[in-house]
């Protein structure tokens, strides 16, 4: 009877000895991958201590003849695992298993959770993913690696792909006002390389510490940690970052979000602008300008890049997270000139360059006008959500005050002072979460009643329903109880 | 009669005062782009100097006469400079340019002048990019994107898409016999990223050097000094690393090439494979298994990986550089589990992790088979190329002597002593490039006639024509002259 190896367990009492069974599955698969079956099964046994050092292999010609294949396979096996390292051997005398210095493997631990929920999540700084241009990408995609010459898929620019840059100094001086040349602009991996980029710089030339904005956002925190900074925060008050405050910290280089502050809101005035310009030009510093959602301003032209000021004091820094989508990994640095081959080198170091083929799409998509259309589209869309949340709240929680400008992603919503105790159980169950600004602070504060509402992810009517969730599960308060 | 404003220079005996003349192109714009032209000239000049500190503008009345535009549009342009801080003004009492804090812009130099030449170049390393499936890239792109759910678009695992792991590590298990689960690899920008990842572990580990293969790629020296650490170059030996001179060192991290040494292209005998990994367990060391091109050999099936043997004491790398392109920037490694969690947050905060439409394209071009199909296409060509070298070396250079396994895209040529002195000029009027193996070597050193013949990205009749062309001009040397 022919037994069949495939189905285990193999029968106790046939032909092979039972120390090589463990070969049999490979050793029966199709002839194509035989080889590289029976090296795997082979390593896997000797690997997990099943074939202990120092035991004899069969000769060929057993092997062979207990697993049914030819004996050049065996010899094969036997000289393939022999120079791995699994084998050892001597001429004339066999081969046995070799010592493997490995160590029990430790289990690995989940680096990522998956969280899901069904709330509706006014969580700021997320774009709505389903605006991605999905099919015009696609076609920039397929267009610019069709058009690419053979030499621009070898090891990149690091600093960028020039048409890349071109595209991208022209958006960036007609949109925001940026004194760029395409030379003297970095493609980076989003505001968030950008910033590691900077803060190693900063370090590598004796500083120890970065100014950042509070409340800001509290994803540079650990950022400037692991590039060796230390964080200082600095208030920010209604018209901005404050420069008294930044100056009596000592450090000489600061975060800053003028064009619309995360997450206040406010702009900073003309007058705040000069002084923290001043403040750079006094300390020999460094303005680090992130114009995360600079393009998205809703009553009036954008103001204009701080950068464009003052070229030589400011590193301004923005990516498609907000216009495209964030794992695009898509960013741009323009810092003072003499910064920048320094940068160019850190950048080169960190990773080679972006990859050629994405840069080639963006800049396809930059040229064709398409990223322009987009802008328009975000913007059209991300105002109506933001006319929603601020109708929405008006009509069911007239009580609720809203500020920050009309631009960006999100806006601040501060509650009257008496619903405090009861917002927690009262968003829970309306199935809304809501993040406190004191998430935004440094450190942590409670905030019971002022949050950071983002609205740009979400459809108006999901925006409608759960400001009117929330408002019923609340009791009513008087608008005329709000202090102002 | 109309004046055409946008023949330069104007007429300076018209209308406008001059000084405003410089707005005058941008104001005889196209109505559409005219705020935004106008304010671009308007930034320009004070950034320049041209308008200077102090100076009054007109009133929004007399300059919208002498622009012959709306008085609302220079409200709106006085409105916006001033909020960017370029212009201030005070109620009542007019508008005047601010004084910036601009130092003079420094020209920007050129970070990457273009190069160019004739020659047959055999440069090691670089393999055919026209192989690059262009189509099927593009193809596996497309699909990707499309079948990509919205939330992926948002800010990415840093330890890299899900599904591309679990391709590349069944990749790996299958083809290279590395001992690794999806959660346990890091996607990343190539081998040159991984090895920075590693150097700033091993620096904040507090190691301070690094070993690496002398001869070796120089490439790694200015990356790990950029990381902190020293190189500490150890030599190899016809059997690989030399494990005695390793263990001299007193370091605890050394950076291998084990299944085809670069550039000296020998492999690494089970014995000294042996012998490394038990230095590694005897210092509680870091073996760095650079797996650079193991998927080409063309005479047997590549050797195994190093880590294989021993995973908690190998961090193993690897890249598409070799199969589909440097420009893509793919990579992955795989290192000890007890290091993964802080290198995961380490690409974190590098970058963020890798751009995502690229990584879904990756998964889908390894899951449809595509990827080992690019292997065997290239594994077919470059076999080629490198036995038309040796045969082409046989005929027209018999005195040569060729080392190095049948593997990888480059050999190692080693030409008659007494050519030496002649080798420069012959290979200039041949329009060969050579690369010394000493360019190789650490310190470099001159070797006159050992040279790293890089083939894979020549033609069949480039190669023959090249070796041809240097033949002839090189005087005849008897084979028997070549010291063996």
């Amino acid at each position: 009877m022919q037994t069949s190896w495939t189905t285990p367990p193999p029968p106790r009492d046939t032909d092979p000895s039972p120390a090589w069974e463990l070969l049999l599955p490979a050793a029966s698969g199709p002839p194509r991958g035989r080889r590289r079956e029976l090296g795997a099964a082979l390593r896997a046994a000797i690997r997990t201590g099943r074939l202990a050092a120092g035991t004899r292999l069969p000769s060929t010609r057993d092997l062979a003849r207990d697993l049914r294949v030819s004996r050049g396979l065996v010899s094969e096996l036997y000289a393939q695992l022999t120079a791995e390292g699994y084998l050892t051997s001597r001429q004339g005398s066999g081969t046995w298993v070799a010592r493997l210095p490995a160590a029990p493997e430790a289990p690995v631990p989940r680096a990522h959770p998956q969280t899901s929920s069904a709330v509706t999540d006014f969580r700021p700084g997320l774009p709505d993913l389903s605006l991605f241009p999905r099919s015009a990408w696609s076609a920039a995609q397929r267009g610019a690696l069709a058009r690419l010459p053979d030499a621009a898929l070898d090891y990149p620019d690091p600093q960028g792909l020039p048409e890349l840059r071109a595209a991208l100094a022209e958006l960036l001086s007609r949109r925001r006002g940026v004194v760029v040349e395409p030379d003297g602009l970095i493609v980076c991996s989003g505001v968030a390389q950008a910033l590691t980029l900077l803060g190693r710089f900063l370090k590598h030339h004796g500083q120890d510490a970065i100014a950042l904005e509070d409340p800001g956002s509290p994803s540079e925190f650990p950022l400037f940690t692991a590039a060796g900074l230390r964080s200082v925060p600095v208030p920010v008050d209604t018209e901005g970052l404050d420069p008294v405050a930044l100056a009596a910290t000592g450090v000489r280089a600061a975060v800053v979000t003028p064009a619309h502050q995360f997450p206040t809101g406010i702009v900073h005035s003309p007058e705040r602008r000069a002084a923290l310009l001043e403040w750079a030009r006094r300390t020999h510093g460094l303005l680090i300008e992130d114009d995360y959602d600079g393009d998205f301003r809703y009553d009036r032209a954008p103001v204009g890049s701080l950068q464009g000021l003052a070229p030589e004091l400011v590193a301004y820094t923005g990516s498609v997270s907000k216009s495209l989508a964030p794992g695009l990994r898509l960013g741009w640095l323009v810092p003072p000139s003499g910064m920048l081959a320094e940068l160019v080198e850190a950048k080169r170091y960190s990773d080679l360059g972006n990859t050629v083929a994405e840069q080639a799409a963006f800049a396809a998509f930059l040229r064709s006008g398409r990223y322009d259309r987009q802008l328009r589209l975000c913007q059209r869309h991300y105002r109506t959500r933001r006319d929603a949340l601020i109708s929405a709240l008006a009509t069911h929680l007239p009580a609720v005050r809203t500020s920050g400008i009309a631009a960006g992603l999100h806006l601040i919503a501060e509650f009257p002072t008496e619903l405090g105790p009861l917002l927690p159980a009262a968003s829970a169950r309306a199935g809304v979460r809501l993040r406190p600004l004191g998430d935004y602070t440094a450190p942590a504060r409670p905030t019971p009643t002022v949050f950071v509402l983002g609205y740009a992810h979400l459809g108006v009517p999901e925006i409608t329903r759960a400001v009117a969730a929330l408002a019923a599960a609340l009791p009513d308060i008087p608008v005329s109880s709000v202090a102002v």
